[in-house]
């Protein structure tokens, strides 16, 4: 993760504050959820200034926006199985741990909150959303350029990811490895 | 609504207060979203007193949870059409028109807000979704006591509520009639 950014910011003391306050976003929003806390609070618990925060992001909307779309991409690189079926399965798999845990759930109700009207990470939610749309499209073009007789990628977000998103955001009941694989069966 | 609200409050007065402070939370989630409005402007708009207000519902929050419960299982009476394919496809088209307006898409939020960790409506949200599930449930029992082969309430769910719940909660695309009809034509 840290290694990542710093790949894609380079710039040593730069990278590690944005590192620091990207964490603490995180353990607060799974701490307290959306709009219990403030910039000072982030900023005290990364070891860094107010005005830091402040110089970078603007606000704490847009911070929290900046954290949705770099945390919730970057865990999900996607798998490269050799199958359709086994990606699938990988992938579904993954998307599950992520959004399963206090800090995945808690990332994924505050990318809901953003997409609010008026919110500030409307830009930043659509381009996760279409990063999210690539990914997916390149796993079955893969599986499409070996033969295999792929879904689309509406299909893969409708069918699969859409279910698990909404179990976990109404607490509607785990996301169990047997449930997964059914949505992955289903499709196929 | 306000009709039903009295039918199912009967006691004058208060009914008024409920219907006119349930109204003016609807419309003030409509414009602003979630968090940007306090118990103070709800009151102001449906012409009642802030301590009306405390009195009933004690904070904010509960007030909110009170209206996303009443309002999005008031707007979703059942189809009975005669036929399974009729009802599903009545009852699609009822939940897309109904979380696709500003009011009805606010509320959905604000259910997704609410369901957050020390949020004061998870109570209130396991009652809608049991209330939601009930119902479906109710609508498949038709079919099968008419011979017809229905689906599971979770399948209904999956594929067909939860793929329109997220295109709409991360604005990914428009609830045409085609699409809502096409995910009622894939689970039969």
């Amino acid at each position: 993760m840290d290694e990542r950014q710093t790949t894609r910011r380079p710039g040593g003391r730069s990278a590690r504050v944005l590192a620091a306050v990207h964490q603490a976003v995180t353990e607060l929003v799974g701490e307290r959820g959306y709009g219990s806390f403030t910039v000072g609070e982030v900023a005290a618990r990364a070891g860094v200034a107010d005005t830091s925060v402040y110089r970078r992001w603007g606000s704490l909307e847009a911070l929290l926006a900046d954290v949705v779309l770099t945390r919730l991409n970057a865990r999900s690189p996607m798998p490269d199985t050799g199958s359709l079926e086994g990606d699938l399965r990988a992938y579904a798999a993954q998307v599950a741990r992520e959004i399963t845990g206090p800090e995945g759930l808690a990332l994924l109700r505050l990318a809901v909150a953003l997409s609010g009207k008026g919110q500030p990470g409307l830009k930043e939610r659509d381009a996760l959303l279409e990063e999210r749309r690539r990914q997916v499209q390149a796993m079955l073009d893969r599986a499409g350029a070996r033969g295999e007789n792929a879904p689309d990628a509406l299909g893969v977000l409708d069918h699969v990811m859409a279910p698990m998103y909404i179990r976990v955001l109404f607490g509607a009941g785990p996301l169990t490895p047997e449930y997964v694989d059914g949505l992955v069966d289903r499709l196929l």
